[in-house]
């Protein structure tokens, strides 16, 4: 189970439960795993930026890794994105021994120049080796850094271990058809294109040729099936089933407070236990509560497979 | 027609009009003016970041603000955002000389530190003249810059001037609650709170107790229905509304291509001429357009009254 | 006298004198326009950032440089960097019919990839005509763009108008190194590159290989001097006399308060008749003030030629 | 020997040393250490950005407070800004059971708010616990955070266990003046101030009033004659002395290629066995070299004793 380019489907991002006190929840992280098996994702991603990696001892993230790992039966991407090689080498060795299938490579935010970038992967690949599988992640809202298409082609074509791209630009939908283009004229060798941005233009990346999700949205069963619908060419199906969801999703994406309505989502759908989070974090108010309810309320009636139970 | 905190409804945001070969389109000023009156809109803002306001020439400025003014008769609102006070004293005087019922100031993206933001304000004031009625732009997703609660609160109570706050935080809804819990307890004077952001949480920001919308949407006139929805308090209706636009108002609202779209629907409603832009300026590929057009045979579905005319 | 790329010696950046109140002080455009010519300058460099440009209204700008070409009688280059192409076109193109050598234009601080910057000289220059000659900005650490070696080349290739670069990138002596070796090499054009940040690394910019100086330390004649001096290959003396000055120089490279400290010497020197700075400034505290007087005491003790007189 | 107010001197930012293929050289550690000490400084800073700390696994970091605490015999300031404050908090606390004096946390670069950063501050301390003394690092060039006196007094007044602040602001002696005439006017408890800026403007700090150094410069022993000068009241002999050093300090200050210099100095001066730098690191060309063995030779004139031996 190592990741190759020919990933495709949904990969869940993984969030990590805490107890109300802050403790890892043991309990929680099977129950969570269970509910993406459950949705019928291909993978799981852990230890992202919504995973509050950061907030997570060394130690503690490895216990995470060994956990869900072993439970999964899919493959498992790890987050190793850290502010010095070292830490992300100790990591990512640790994690393919623990049997991960590859591992996430985030750029810090003070790369400006194209020449920068390549240069970060080159040493970050460097530093961890060049036999594990690496996810490129693209996220330039949250990490300021900006990555053309031609940077993009570049460290894919210097790196044979680099196999899939996290693609969150915004907006992003021309540089999945340019990246697309240029595989089809040979320019570009086979890479995995996964989605991720709360999944907010997902119905549009899919068309563009992505191959499939790699987002947190709570709903991840929806997330299935739309990945599903779309490459059945269900064009209409697909859309109107997004549609459903996109007031919730867009309210999901909210920087900041986000991560507090998925875990609130994932609580009240009996994912986890508890959605508290770790310092810094966001919780959200009586009123963001009563909203999110009635966006569940407004989404059952849309999509009553989706319904929470009561 | 002097701008006060009594505003409400929608204040489109306007689009400036070029020719393909890029001057000014002064026969589309006047039927993109038509067009938003026709929606129902209660104000205009004109040169704002999404009206291009830096691409204009000084005089051009001018031109745009008399020719809007003349025909609108209702209150518009003149972006004088400057990269430095003389120009912006130059342009606020000259367009309240012309008619203008007020200007909108947005912060430089240097700002950090909460005083150096109220210093801003207070010299920014100082210099067009505190006889002038101010909407403060709090867009911190483009400018960078974050203004807290307190921060806003500062400006207004030390500014008889500032009546109008243009509210396009992300997320923003505690900020609105926080504001208006202020007014409520008397800790804050009146102020008219209009949101932007696209729209993008138009349904819960008119829940939360704004008083209408300032965003450029180019279907103005569902704005119109839904804050008058919304202020009837027929909450299902106005988010069956919202619902219905928002895969459209979510694409619209992309970075960068987001004034390609809303120019070009613009165009398709048949409110303007062209959909050029100047340059730095973006352009819809042919998937793109086709992704929009989609969308609007989505939307006519969904909302039939929007349908375009074939 | 059209800029090209045989520029040498030093372009002063030149304050813009206000009076007070605020006013233009043309009196002191005059003289300190003489101050600069007395020192031996080969040029004058106006409306840059130091120069306060984005305070003056447009027609402001005319003024001065209508003022300063007349007098100067030595190329005189115009910093036209603006938020839109329409207003730089228009600065730059009257600019010219005033008599300027060139222009010269800094990146916005927006631009992220190596395309992007790119892309911003081609429309620049697209827009103001490609018959002006150009002096590029490099100035990450005000601007924020980074322009990596390549990324100047591809735009003095694509563009003959090209001529100079302002060099003030930190650290940026290995990019001289870098583009010399280029043009070496006739990988490059022939270009002049003059060195601003303050003159703070102008000893060993030289010996880089620079043709000069184009900054605004308040001691014009000293730049000259340092400058004839390295050309001439006297090493030991033009570090003798960098290294008299790098205590005032230090301190008036400070940001934000930089310009205060140099309006304030060239006052003291007779250039002008007042220091004051139009809003957003900065000004000397009674402490900031008697540390450029103890610094200027101690400057005249070690290189007496530039005492001030009692 | 726990840190507390009363902190004054020199406390050296101690480099981390490596050998050529990137262990840690422990032999190295203990040199370097006996380097600061036979400088005389008064304490000793390990592991911060300069200390190339963000590079070391976890359990390194122990191991080289572990090493220099057991040696030094002065307080030990140990670095533990991180990402999350788990980390943050397990490096505290186990660098506290090694014998640390007290840890240094600087603000994560996405802090914009005065209100962002007191919480910040107040949840650090909440996660490593109040017993543990805290020096605040203000450094907005390189972490982009802006802190105004306000909020300086603020961190210091709500927390008894925030005892120092390494100040090292650009500009920012208006901001030492400040906080001393607060605490003079009993607005502000009493903190130690030891400046960083890698002593680029120490001459006039210490007249300002701070306490002493906190920096890198490889030259220790003249930061601690200058202080000592300056506590001493010496004006001109401590200005001699800054003065002659203050091309290299320039030179050692620039931005990235710092490092290199610095590493480059103490393995002249016999400090350290090799220069090497992990990934993401910085090297000198041939040509820097031969710029700093030639500030070295005309620093050996101005300042004999710091001559190196041949």
């Amino acid at each position: 189970m190592r990741l190759d380019h020919t990933a495709a489907g949904v990969y869940a991002i993984a969030a990590t439960p805490f107890t109300a006190d802050g403790r890892l929840d043991t309990a929680s992280i099977d129950s969570l795993t269970d509910y993406y098996l459950g949705a019928g994702v291909t993978g799981l991603t852990i230890l992202g930026i919504l995973g509050e990696a950061p907030k997570l001892e060394a130690e503690e993230s490895l216990a995470v890794t060994r956990q869900v790992v072993k439970r999964a039966g899919v493959p498992v991407i790890v987050g190793v994105s850290a502010p010095g090689f070292a830490a992300m080498r100790w990591l990512a060795r640790n994690a393919m021994d623990l049997g991960a299938a590859g591992v996430m490579i985030a750029p810090p935010p003070a790369l400006r120049t194209d020449d920068q970038i390549v240069t970060y992967y080159a040493q970050a690949i460097e530093a961890i080796g060049d036999d594990i599988p690496v996810c490129v992640q693209d996220y330039p809202l949250t990490l300021t850094v900006v990555m053309t298409p031609g940077v993009i082609r570049r460290i894919f074509e210097n790196h044979a271990s680099c196999v899939m791209l996290k693609h969150e630009d915004w907006p992003g939908l021309e540089k999945i058809s340019r990246l697309r283009a240029w595989q089809a004229e040979g320019a570009l060798k086979p890479i995995s294109i996964l989605c991720g941005n709360g999944g907010l233009f997902l119905d549009f990346e899919m068309e563009r040729g992505v191959d499939g999700a790699m987002t947190g949205y709570a709903f991840t069963d929806m997330l299935v099936e739309l990945v599903d619908l779309a490459k059945a060419g269900d064009r209409e199906a697909a859309h109107d089933l997004f549609d459903a969801h996109l007031p919730l999703m867009r309210y999901e994406h909210q920087q900041g407070v986000g991560l507090a309505v998925r875990k609130y989502v994932l609580m009240r759908r009996g994912a986890i236990a508890c959605d508290a989070q770790r310092n810094p974090g966001s919780s959200l108010t009586a009123a963001a509560r009563a909203e999110v309810d009635y966006l569940l309320e407004r989404l059952a009636r849309r999509d009553p497979r989706r319904a929470l139970a009561e």
